[in-house]
């Protein structure tokens, strides 16, 4: 079972291994997510041409896939560095932003997550539903129903996708169809700074390139990553969303084991 | 006629509406905007590719577009985009960034204010008139001669591109080619931040998708945005650009009707 | 010799030029890069359509190429802009970001390298061996070996491509391969914000743009560089890497004539 001791040691093991993570991710939030990964302790790296990806892959900790701003161009370079990620065995974490919100985007994820075996999918309730073709509303950004309908889908979703699956919301909820952690975590105000979820995507890929139970690595990250946010909302929350971006890179860079045990709320689910 | 109390009131309908602005923009400023339309209550989207954003353009409150760092497939999905807004009756925005700079790019903004119905389009004196093909140096950024002349350039772009026009500089002026405000809020340390224009124009959109009557809503963002950049500056203008930003992001969350009331400076011009 | 009121006076030409720095350089660090550009007192421009590089080339007062995340168009324009500027006389700026990670990668670097003359270019040990033909591993980021070995590497580069090299760590070593600068300024939190490399090569290219003598201009940039991160890591480096940032952009506003007496570190080597 994942409780607070073994998400404190995985978090140690990212910062000794700091280990590269290849990103192929959108232009909103390149800046944010080479600045949390760094912040965290691990090494970033984006490269996004077809004439390179597969040589990045193979020799990085972690390949993330992000088709925030998707085109065809990177979705082939995004294919081309999954499967050589695959053949390399380097873990391959999957955002699928924004499925379901148009015909495109809900079809390039269903493609993605066809070509390349996923180890850990993240999205919001929404994403997740979408990439597996569950008709499921996507309004703005988030889902909202209950979360006894989101753990369904959760375990659903990595049943047919054989993959961990994150769903992100006011609860997170992680699993791998059989297992289950809902982590309680975060801080509104996350959803106010753009990018939040993106690199979240891209920490769980620097925590599953040292931990290869890639299950305790996503619950690791999420609980990790939700601690900090409240760090940072406790220290600069009330002065507006550009103070706390700023404190919660800090946060990144400081949160430790003494944090995880004190706030830590990771439960083992039905 | 528009004044404080109207200007709140926008601001309020956008703070509850929470529309979603698809921004089709330049790489250097993505993020800024995603982050500043975050903080004033908006919902950003970011879609480039041709494959969705008719798609994504028709469901949103307003479409942005901006030519920061233009290129021939970036422009064509602009003028895709812009033409199914068009068709759904969402307004258009555009920021014809650099126009005059290089011949592609003023050849690039007469294109698109010719191929679309633009309802606002906001730049500084030279970007403006060089859209309309009216002689106006372009040295660095600003344009800066009398603002009398800057007046009689907004009401003729006004009246040739059949939209609202802002010019935005030492003053802004605003016009439908009838009826001109000027207004006087804002800071000079917005210049020593990179895409506080292009900022300034999503939020602009912002305020269309909630104000049908155009002239009113470009007027309400300018002073609603003025005043923001006033209470960032006078809590860490002093500290230098970055201290700014960060506080100008906060103060676009925070800005509210006492804040319009007080500082808020339009006047209808002649 | 170039000593700190060399330095201050290079310094204070380039805020009172206000110089068009004209980058093409990756997604990660372009609004870090302008805004950085912005509080030094230069005056930043991005722009990479092959339609219109040349053009932008040409009047600005230096042009940086940055490989940071290249693709073949891109890499198509740089050649363009490159040439264009080589015949106008504006000095050219190079970063050859992870030459030596990928093959791709490091080919690209010395297809330009070899395509354009450059006046300057920077990089880590690693990337500047690389783009030589000289084998030296790189391992994340940093190569790491004795300053000494720097230094022959930085003047066989510099005599090799017939340009000044600036290669930095620990220390920073600039070199035309007959006179050579040893600079000891700047922080190791440096390491922990993305884009502060890239940032340095475009402020290089500030430098160089209102002194013609470029390996004056290089040392001076560094040197002025470092300062000014000690100055913010002094303010707000023990918060972490997000506040380090914010006040970073502030320094390079600030930095002036009395700092760089103060801490400026630079002597002649061998």
């Amino acid at each position: 079972m994942v409780n607070n001791q073994e998400v404190a040691s995985v978090l140690q093991k990212v910062r000794q291994a700091n280990p590269l993570v290849h990103n192929i991710t959108n232009v909103v939030v390149t800046n944010f997510t080479a600045n949390g990964l760094l912040a965290l302790g691990a090494s970033p790296v984006m490269a996004y041409a077809k004439e390179e990806v597969a040589d990045m892959a193979k020799i990085a900790g972690a390949l993330v896939l992000n088709i925030g701003t998707l085109n065809p161009t990177e979705v082939e370079a995004m294919i081309i560095a999954g499967k050589e990620a695959n053949e390399a065995g380097v873990p391959v974490i999957f955002d699928p932003v924004g499925a379901g919100a148009t015909p495109y985007r809900t079809e390039t994820a269903r493609n993605i997550a066809g070509a390349v075996q996923v180890s850990v999918i993240r999205g919001n309730a929404a994403e997740i539903a979408n990439t597996i073709g569950e008709a499921w509303a996507i309004k703005g950004v988030d889902a909202g129903e209950g979360s006894g309908d989101v753990v369904s889908l959760a375990k659903n979703a990595a049943k047919r996708l054989k993959t961990v699956v994150a769903i992100t919301g006011k609860e997170d909820v992680v699993t791998d169809g059989n297992t289950t952690y809902i982590i309680r975590n975060g801080h509104p105000i996350l959803t106010k700074v753009t990018g939040t979820g993106c690199l979240l995507t891209s920490v769980i890929g620097a925590f599953a390139a040292v931990e290869r139970d890639v299950l305790k690595a996503a619950a690791a990250a999420l609980v990790s990553y939700g601690v900090a946010a409240e760090m940072a909302a406790k220290k600069a929350g009330e002065q507006g969303p550009g103070s706390f971006q700023i404190a919660f890179l800090d946060a990144l860079s400081r949160v430790g084991a003494d944090e995880i045990h004190q706030y830590g709320r990771i439960e083992q689910g039905e």
